[in-house]
């Protein structure tokens, strides 16, 4: 911390507050210089946190936090949020076990008034801490929502908007514009935004409504009646979809302008009701090769800090490639050969690679934006009509859309695969973010084929084979690297449905794996085998229909069964099993493998896999205490 | 329907486009007595059926069903359709069993181009399949979806808007505005659409857009390029949100007028992209008493088709009450003792009965709309302030907001108290609304307790003890009537958390059941002790945690275990009994007693409960078959 002057000093927002004005900047050039630092050796979500530090700084400064509550949406852009609040030196094991955790969290500072992790709940939680001091007779307390204009689009921040507009409560929404979602934000309200922006109405009304704001001797009242009569009256010739929903727009304002945004910030605290502020900020600011690839930095890994170089990746001499990208060149694959096959996405579209698809085939793909509601019905909608749409969610983000899959997808039996990313521990990004409830809450869906690949060609043969199907058809695998050198160039072979496969013969103990995490399997039988143990593997591929023939062959000669999954023991694989068993009176002995009934945090995919008895240690010894 | 001269010879929409124009107002009226006459004895959804009758008509007169793809929103407005569309007898078994569904239905017809029940999905589904004609190059295809503007509210809706309004896709919305979702519709979308309604600068702009769009010589293009200018020019000076957002804006219409929505429909349907037509309609239109009472009449049961007067229903010597009322009765009781209860429900007061709190403490009550997620998120927020939010959402709706469950509630361990009504089979409302996943989709989730009364003084002693935990606590319970005659009066008990309890000892067979169904059992027993049989019966109450040491007893003390819950059999309290069983090694048969892995459409609830093998009879067939 040699070369930094003014951050070493801040241990709190009560220390910005002591700050002279003119330190502001220089603290905002320190912040960012900081978190580039940081996130160069210790990877993390660069780009939004870099656009948020004059927003987050002016905040503190103004506003009386933690008492006046303050929520970040989604949370990739509270890294100067957490320096600011205690958290400077603690931030070097951001992401990291036992470290801070990439987003906001309530057990971890009481400055972060909720948790982060998905998008579009700011609105409603801060309106419900709003209500919560409306009905406790606490008229002053402030409560502050940022928001980024991606997921603005989600759903439910719609919902916090009718509801706050119409509720009258003490709610300031900052909406941090910066055109983005991971990817290229989408969607009208998108445009719409860019249109607000560049409209100069409105940038003769925001002249106009600071100098009334600002003037001397004029009442708050007056100000804002001044203020809805200007809005409703000549000034705003185009429409204003916030002012419609009941909020006060202000701006659009530009979110690098510290300065400023301290002086609008403490002109808008004394105002009461619902307000919104447009602020434009740029994702990356301060970093240009974060400025000119946003997309790529949204989280860039190792880079360089002062070149903003990318490091690249340690040479991979076998070149075992992601199942992102698996997924990316097989749906091109099938695309080619059935023009029926259309791909979905709800702004995930670099994440999973759907990208890949979007360059060949840009018509018969749609990124719907943070939408994953919209996503599963559209995904319907296409079905009706004969389409194939491949829908493509990450696990913890399709808790979205559960009740879309049961009724708009299941229940009318209708043909959409559901491809879902990032299914299992996902390491860094932790709690929020971990797929591990999908097996145990689509396994109850009637109608739905669930089923895991346990490699790179069973991902490619299940996709293939969703195509053959005419039912709804999930498909979950890993962020990551698979295990195959050799997959591109196979053909694709038609699985059947509900059947799994032995991996190897054994003796006495079978273990049962859906999905990936059953190579971990695959190792430690390596190990076993040199001390004289012999279990059996079986790679069940579907979780549902269960191979039951299978269930029945590994009952009948085996003494005992072991199943592991990479997702929740109470009622995924293991529970399935279980069941069987019970039902079909088979008495050996059952050791369910899988995640317990608690929340994982953040860590390394190996640490998290240890921690949860999930690797290949782990596995020798359950199976050596059998 | 001998007193019908025109509906008889309407057998699909091709007899309604033979009729001369002045015959579809006769037509409207023969249509709205034949609902009143079937619903009057065969009970259904009457008002948001009676009031779409003139744009059901107009619908159909005007496009061209079904190669036109026409999408109803919920389809509790959709009789008229129904009927309109070759199920005029079937009507006579509307949501009977083996009868024609309440809701939209894409098996039942192909004029259903795609099913209802849940809200909000309209948007996202049409614009699927506008989609879907694009790609496949059919541009004359024309889509509908008719949204009410309670379903307006719900988040999917505005995500739908969103990527309509940019896709550029040929779909109409028509907003069915009637002010009422169930309930008087809330929040700041719905005074919007009042202020749109009632504004002279939009009927002076209605007058001049309707003479540009008559007028001949006028190619679509021109007309287009004008409508335009002229929503974007001088006459919009107030906002109009749905323009933000791509959409044409047109209305608002009367939408009991049947000429005029022919003469409006006619024109629209020529302008291509997408556009929303605002039209008023009243809930219960053409029934005074419907018209004057709008929530009762929702769906008022069997009622005299002349005077409109609701039957009363049989007279019950025993005065049980329904657990909606043991319900609304027990928040008030709870909230008078302690004043951090708050009460939430998304747009189903009257239904679940929150309207008994709502009039003794409004300002604790919270109507926030058909918005199941962000009632969610809202409840956690203000639970993170020390409030005790009761959030009473039907239990297949609850799944609209699983991922805030897990996310913002659970995750972060906040004292959210979800009372889940609707639970089990609900009977005629059919497959859309049977509340059958949640003890499965629920389980999984770390923190959560789940539970379910068996009676009366279960649901309230459960609500009792919730206030009392600090956990995520969900209690879920059916429509309808409970079995106590006496519970009113009786203090609140703590119920130890984890702990079923022995409703009778018995030999041999014990019966582990959780909820309302369990009475059955005991029903059953009756018949069963007759007969020699003396089965114990055990009233788990709570599914999680499970009361492990009562499954040990049972396990030591009988030979077999049988488990029956009103919801799906995989994953449920079966699920967690046999994945217990198995990891304890208790070798006892397990027979499981629940919904089979199929959805179960409609019917009475008796009825389906006889069907999934969960009524008296056949729990005595089979204790007598072990």
């Amino acid at each position: 911390m040699s070369e930094y002057k003014i951050l070493p000093v801040i241990n709190s927002p009560a220390d910005i507050k002591k700050l002279p004005k003119n330190q502001l900047e220089p603290l905002c050039t320190e912040l960012r210089q900081y978190i580039i630092e940081q996130t160069a050796n210790n990877p993390g979500h660069l780009g939004a946190s870099l656009g948020t530090i004059e927003l987050t700084v002016a905040i503190h400064y103004v506003f009386d936090t933690p008492t006046d509550k303050l929520v970040w949406d989604v949370g990739h852009q509270a890294y100067a949020h957490k320096i600011l609040t205690g958290r400077r030196e603690a931030f070097e094991n951001n992401r990291k076990l036992n470290g801070i955790s990439g987003f906001p969290k309530m057990t971890e500072s009481p400055y972060d008034a909720f948790g982060g992790g998905h998008a579009s709940i700011s609105i409603s939680s801060i309106l419900g801490m709003a209500v919560a001091a409306d009905l406790s007779g606490n008229k002053t307390r402030n409560h502050i929502a940022v928001i980024g204009d991606g997921a603005l689009t989600g759903g439910e921040a719609f919902e916090g908007l009718n509801h706050a507009g119409n509720a009258k409560a003490n709610v300031l929404v900052i909406l941090n514009d910066n055109g983005m979602a991971i990817d290229k934000n989408v969607g009208a309200m998108s445009k719409y935004l860019v249109k607000l922006s560049t409209s100069t109405t409105y940038n003769r009304f925001k002249t106009k409504i600071w100098n009334l704001l600002s003037g001397k001797g004029l009442k708050a009242r007056s100000v804002m009646q001044n203020t809805q009569n200007m809005v409703k009256g000549s000034l705003l010739k185009e429409s204003n979809l916030f002012e419609s929903l009941g909020f006060r727009y202000f701006g659009p304002v530009d979110g690098h302008n510290i300065l400023y945004l301290v002086d609008v910030l403490s002109r808008l605290k004394n105002l009461k009701g619902p307000k919104l502020l447009h602020c434009i900020t740029m994702k990356g600011k301060g970093l240009k090769k974060a400025e000119e690839s946003q997309t790529l930095y949204h989280a860039p890994g190792l880079f360089d800090p002062v070149s903003g170089n990318i490091l690249q990746p340690e040479f991979d001499p076998y070149k075992i490639e992601k199942y992102q990208k698996v997924f990316g060149t097989t749906i091109i694959d099938l695309a080619e050969q059935n023009e029926k096959i259309v791909g979905i996405t709800p702004a995930m579209a670099s994440g999973c690679s759907l990208d890949m698809m979007m360059q060949c085939f840009p018509n018969r793909c749609f990124d719907v934006g943070i939408a994953e509601q919209h996503a599963v019905t559209f995904s319907a909608g296409l079905a009706t009509d004969g389409y194939i749409p491949f829908c493509n969610i990450y696990s913890s983000f399709l808790q979205r859309s559960y009740d879309q899959i049961i009724h708009d997808v299941a229940l009318q039996n209708l043909h959409v695969v559901f491809c879902i990313d990032r299914a299992g521990l996902v390491g860094e990004d932790g709690a929020t973010h971990h797929g591990v409830f999908d097996l145990a809450y689509l396994r109850c869906i009637p109608n739905m084929i669930v089923s895991a690949p346990m490699n790179e060609m069973d991902l490619r043969n299940l996709m293939y084979t969703a195509t053959q199907t005419k039912s709804p058809f999930s498909i979950r695998y890993p962020r990551g690297k698979g295990v195959l050198q050799q997959w591109k160039n196979e053909p694709f072979s038609l699985l059947p449905i509900g059947k799994g496969i032995e991996v190897k013969k054994g003796q006495k103990i079978a273990v049962l794996g859906i999905g990936h995490i059953t190579n971990n399997v695959v190792k430690a039988d390596k190990i076993l085998q040199q001390e004289g143990f012999d279990i059996g593997i079986y790679n069940m591929i579907f979780l549902k229909p269960i191979d039951e023939s299978l269930l029945d062959f590994v009952c009948q000669n085996y003494e005992q069964i072991v199943t592991i999954e990479n997702g929740v023991k109470t009622g995924g694989l293991g529970g399935v099993v279980a069941e069987y068993m019970k039902q079909h009176n088979y008495n050996n002995p059952l050791t369910i493998l899988g995640i317990d009934d608690v929340f994982v945090e953040q860590g390394s995919v190996a640490q998290l896999q240890s921690l949860c008895k999930l690797d290949v240690d782990s596995i020798v010894k359950t199976i050596k205490e059998l």
